[in-house]
């Protein structure tokens, strides 16, 4: 089982990640397709008089500010106009390919946060009425019954709490509980950047390969914005037994094939390297 | 088995029409749910600065004129908001609702209607580029093996066409045309309205029953807007064996329970008219 998840930033070529999972399809691939959306999303919620706020932890990741009516929204274009568009790309190369959120049944669950701290200007705040949360439970079930119709699950974030609230989670960790819940061999998180970069943006920095012991370090050191939340999801997903993470980029043609191929940021267990 | 057709006017009482939903549900009555969401695709598409027009066919129906960009916002709001949000409800009420579009798994498919003929100040022109079609073939397969598995389909347009674009469809008729495809016991089209009106839009003047072969001349005198092509999705129902039609009102409180106990239009076979 390979599951894929490309981010919804600028630049992704959805055309060419489209391709590649069709090719992975037709040989016979297991796969579990997760998205994002948050570009356009940024630009629905600006439109809609609703503009995105984004605010930073203690610990240091960057989230969606997700009151009641920015839930809407990002349901707007994540369940709405982007998984749609990729369902009808995938459905026009002959895979049958279903488009769910986690809310349905309730594939991703997971608690909600209601209350977060958030980091401004050197002081910490609390804020109420939060709509995010995390996935911590995954319905395999419902999931391997439609592989075994012969569909293609493509997921997306909102989730669904426990107390049956829809529910923004990351799609990156979201992704890493359902590659762990599978036991996948292989994680792919692909973006609008080529990997782990020593000194964002150069893309010449490109960290090529990584173990799992060493993700706090680079996290801490070198990752910027959006890849450290990847980097915990990366950590995530190999913690539980997945074998093989690969961090690439989803611009330019053949993405999911090159990263499979090893090209963008391979972080593998520890003892992975030892064996080398 | 009962199609339950829920609009997208403005007023619907969402909440009620999923308070009744979980009680047939927890009653073990199999029910397939389908929605729209005009009103609140208006909305957007104002917002979004690309404000949606209506057009009217030679026959007498309109429908919404569907460009690429209008089939996006359509996507968002009816796949997204509309259709997540009655997921979140239902999960919250204890169903393990599945929100799905004729798009994914090839649910509904059928032609698309490329070119179209509108009537606009007494002339008739030809529009291209359009993204409308019907629902010709319903994917029962892939329903069914929901519903056996203890999940509620909660579906909404668009469709996909033999092609493998997204196209919209009526959803009325859609709904229709799942019932005919389940033969179904009864389908429920609900909306902002009563029912069929003599004189709308005077709530008074009520038509409580009909029977098939009146429909067409019922449409012609009094149907106005919508209403028409509800009968149409009616007719079409009752032509495939569907026993029973129910226009109802999804305003208030129990609007399911209130159309199951024939309040609203309730239109039958030409045969059990005489039979009463």
């Amino acid at each position: 089982m390979i599951i894929i998840k490309v981010g919804g930033g600028e630049g992704i070529n959805y055309d060419a990640v489209c391709d590649d999972i069709t090719q992975l399809w037709q040989e016979g691939q297991q796969l579990i397709f997760i998205h994002g959306g948050s570009h356009r999303t940024n630009q629905v919620a600006e439109a809609l008089g609703h503009p995105p706020q984004f605010v930073t932890s203690p610990s240091g990741y960057t989230s969606r500010l997700t009151d009641r009516a920015t839930l809407e929204i990002f349901q707007m274009v994540y369940c709405g106009q982007i998984n749609k568009t990729l369902v009808e790309r995938l459905q026009r190369r002959g895979v049958n390919a279903v488009g769910l959120s986690g809310i349905d049944g309730r594939i991703w669950q997971g608690p909600r946060k209601k209350v977060i701290k958030v980091v401004a200007d050197g002081r910490t705040r609390v804020l109420r009425d939060n709509f995010t949360g995390k996935v911590t439970e995954v319905n395999c079930g419902f999931l391997q019954n439609l592989l075994d119709t012969g569909c293609l699950p493509v997921l997306t974030p909102p989730a669904i709490s426990f107390e049956g609230e829809a529910i923004n989670v990351d799609g990156d960790r979201a992704a890493a509980a359902t590659a762990a819940a599978f036991h996948a061999d292989e994680l792919l998180i692909l973006s609008n950047v080529s990997g782990v970069l020593r000194h964002f943006p150069d893309e010449n920095s490109l960290i090529p390969q990584l173990n799992a012991n060493q993700i706090d370090q680079i996290a801490e050191e070198y990752a910027q914005g959006r890849m450290r939340i990847k980097l915990l999801g990366a950590q995530e997903a190999l913690a539980q037994g997945v074998r093989r993470v690969v961090l690439g980029d989803a611009r330019g043609e053949q993405p999911i094939l090159r990263a499979l191929d090893g090209q963008g940021t391979i972080i593998t267990q520890p003892q992975a390297k030892v064996a080398s």
